[in-house]
């Protein structure tokens, strides 16, 4: 059991898109990420979807409207609803979401990461 | 679907060691709470539950050793697993646990809370 200090873990990458896996809890994994630009338009037929976010500005694109999320709030996005985050400047995030989901949902494309890093 | 500031929702209340939820998560609950003082030793026999400081720093005793948490620091504690945290000073978490758990896990006292606000 170790504590997870968000600042030094992501200290240690830089890619973008590419979360990294922190913590297990109940089935769900707790990761990091960094984002920057537009991600993909996809769902999570299953799995429900929480963005917090540490650092920087996120806006996240629905089909019928967009939300803005800013550093000290967080967003459940519900199973199956269609959503493209997208970061005009560098953003940091927490996410939590099942084992089993893959970050680009049910689009599988460049961007996709089939083997997420625990750091 | 609504984004949630941490802080606005800190706001709504002032008791310790009454956590108010804040979200729902694939069977899991979100929630904020502010804490000071000594809680209850207790353990969680079916859940792991994952503490995030918001604000302050929190000592979480468990039967063999101490760990401190600050701002910006996340701890997973494993189902089953004996601890106790302490607030020398008003600490603000985000807890992370299934819709079934009883903050006071095993043990009931006259800080269970049986009914959690929604807020």
């Amino acid at each position: 059991m170790q504590k997870v200090n968000l600042q030094e873990k992501l200290n240690l990458f830089n890619e973008y898109w590419a979360p990294k896996i922190v913590g297990n809890i109940n089935g769900s994994q707790v990761k990091l990420a960094k984002l920057k630009g537009e991600f993909v338009w996809h769902k999570h037929d299953n799995e429900d979807e929480m963005f917090f976010i540490i650092k920087g500005k996120l806006l996240i694109k629905f089909k019928d409207h967009n939300l803005s999320l800013q550093e000290g709030e967080f967003l459940i996005i519900p199973k199956g609803v269609e959503h493209m985050p997208v970061a005009e400047e560098e953003v940091h995030v927490m996410l939590i979401e099942p084992k089993t989901t893959l970050h680009t949902g049910d689009i599988k494309c460049d961007l996709t990461k089939n083997n997420q890093e625990r750091i």
